[in-house]
Formats: structure tokens, sequence, C-alpha cells
């Protein structure tokens, strides 16, 4: 039998505890933010933070990511892939190249 | 020729632009908060938002994650699933269900 | 005939536009959220930022934390003055003095 | 005597622990956002939060806001009352009255 993917396993733990409910696009957007706070604060005051703490808040944003990912009828993977071609026209290699000003503002 | 996956697409497109050195473990920390605002953004006055637009959002909170996962060296479900043990374990069926009170503090 | 308030300018500002129906408190704590990360966003790629940019978006995270507070019937000044009675008891001078580490996980 | 300002307040709290040297723009720029998502959290699951709560986060994005302010060397109201100026223009009674769509993309 098939190892069921991460995306399954997700919709599987959610419908369990019949959170789907509370999953709303507005509340999923909600907590991606709170989490990717969560995994700033490791950085408030330093630079540096611990790799494992990285991990676990990391994980809390992308778990809220791939459900949200879900609720569009998306894989991760593509909505990725589907920006990253805009991107690629939007900040040709030529201009782009080292320059962080331009990386904010071509 | 296997197609290559996001993550190597991903590392290519910031290696050709030489952005490799911008994307230390704060500055993807800091993007993933600036992108999941502006995902929130879509929902500042009001539940409902445009699927497209929250798609393109949702696409640049993944791609600094997915690049930040890269950084630790992991696979971004690989991280998801670690944490999934550890909420499972947290929030047992049980105790949770269809409870958002609970799910908040329980 | 005294200077009004900010607080009543404001008040004065949104009332003509009808905008209070917006600003519930959740949809203020979003915008908060929001603009606090356009602040950030100054500092994506590096620790510093123009001046004038940042007192502009630092105007935007004061205006919307000014309307919540008036949304509370409180006065920013009191509510952080009310804080800092707390903090100080939980941040005693002789345990913190120029620790980080401590300002953290005291 | 005169009571001191919460200004000179905060000044004197951050001064007497030597936290001043963590108060970089940078810094106080990531914990906003950091304290902005914890008020957010207050709202993840429902529109609707316990009043005090939300008295005692706001009191933290207020804070590090008015110690950013001081950086700058400007009075949190200033700041506000310089914006203000700028917003009147921008949204002109007349066009944004009770219109969210506009409020948004004018």
């Amino acid at each position: 039998m098939a190892t069921p993917s991460v995306h399954d396993e997700l919709a599987t733990f959610a419908a369990e505890r019949d959170w789907p409910q509370f999953h709303t696009p507005e509340n999923l957007a909600k907590s991606i933010s709170i989490e990717a706070a969560e995994l700033l604060e490791l950085f408030q005051w330093s630079p540096d933070a611990d790799e494992h703490r990285v991990q676990d808040e990391l994980a809390d944003v992308l778990t809220y990511a791939y459900l949200l990912a879900a609720r569009l009828g998306k894989h991760p993977d593509d909505i990725v892939r589907t920006k990253l071609e805009k991107t690629r026209e939007k900040y040709p290699v030529e201009k782009s190249r080292g320059n962080a000003t331009k990386y904010d503002q071509l």
C-alpha cells in the first residue's frame, strides 16, 4: 500500500478532530501570519537562532500554508512553480545579479 | 531526463542571481512574515478574498519557507511530518474534537 | 479654542468617511499586523533603512493602534503605562541588566 | 514636580536595564511585528476576543512603537498627525465614504 502523502495526513489529522470548520481561508491566513511571527521571534534580538527551534516554527508556517493550498485545491509545489515562472520574468538574471537594491525595487 | 524538483528549481533560480548571500535564516524569517502579511492583507476588511490573489501571495510565503527549509538541509514535507507527530500527541482526538477553545488552550 | 488631540482628529477622519464600521477589533488587529510587516519590509535585506520611510510606516502602525485603543475606551499612553508596571516586576533591574538571553527567557 | 511622560518612563526603564543596545531600529521593527501577531492570535479562530487580553497585547505593540519613535527623535502623536495629513489627501471624503473597496484601492 502506498504511503499517504503529507497532505493526506494533514487532511486526516484535521478531519479526525473536526477542525476543517475553523480552517477558513481567512483563519488560515491569520494563522500563517501568527506562526511566521513565532519563527521571527527566534531572531528578535540576534541574527542567529537554534536550528531545531527554527525547524519547529517553520513547520507550523508550512502546515497552515499546506492547509490553505489544499483549500485552493492545489499542490504547494505547483503554487510555487507557477509563481516562479512569473518571478523569472520580473527579475531577469542580468539585471538582478548580486543586487540587493534591485532585489527590492528593480 | 528527470524533471527537476521545485526545490532544485528554486536553488538554481537564486544561484543564477547570486542571491543566496541575502538568504540568511534571519532574512528568510523576516521575508516569511512580510509575505504572510501580504496574504493577510487580502482579508483585511473582509473574510473573503479572490482565490487567484490568495494563491499568488501564498506562493511567496511558500517560496521563502522552502528556501529556509533548504537552509536547514530538510525537505519541507519532512519538516511538516515531524511536527505532525508531536501535534498528534498534544491534541488527542477525544479531547480536541470540534473544540475551538481547546484548539487554543487545551 | 483648544487644539484637538490626535485621537479626536483620527476619530473625525474615520467618521467623515463612514469607516468606523470597518474598524472592528479583529480588523484593526489584522491591520496592525499588516502595517507592522510593511515597516519590517524596510529591513528585509539589511539592518539599515531610510528614516523617512521608517517614520511613514511606523505612522500606519501607530494609527491603527490608536484606533484600537479608542475602541477599548483607553488612551494609548495609559495602556503603555499599565503594562510597564507589570513588566517592571517581571524584569527586575538586577536580573535583566544588559542581558539579551534573559531579556527573552528570564 | 511634573509627572514624567510615558516616553521618559520607557526611556528610564530601558536605560536601567542597559537594553538600548538591543533597541536598534531593525530589532524594534521585528519586535513590533512579533507583538502584532500576538495581538492577532487573540482573533485567530474568532472575531471576538477578551478586552483585557487585547489591551495587554496592544500595550506591547505600542511600547515598541513608542521606542522606535524615540529612536527617530519624534513624538508618536506627531508621527500620526503628519501621516494623517497625507492620508486626508489620498482619501477625499466624497470618494471614500462607506466604501471598503475604495478603502483599499481608491
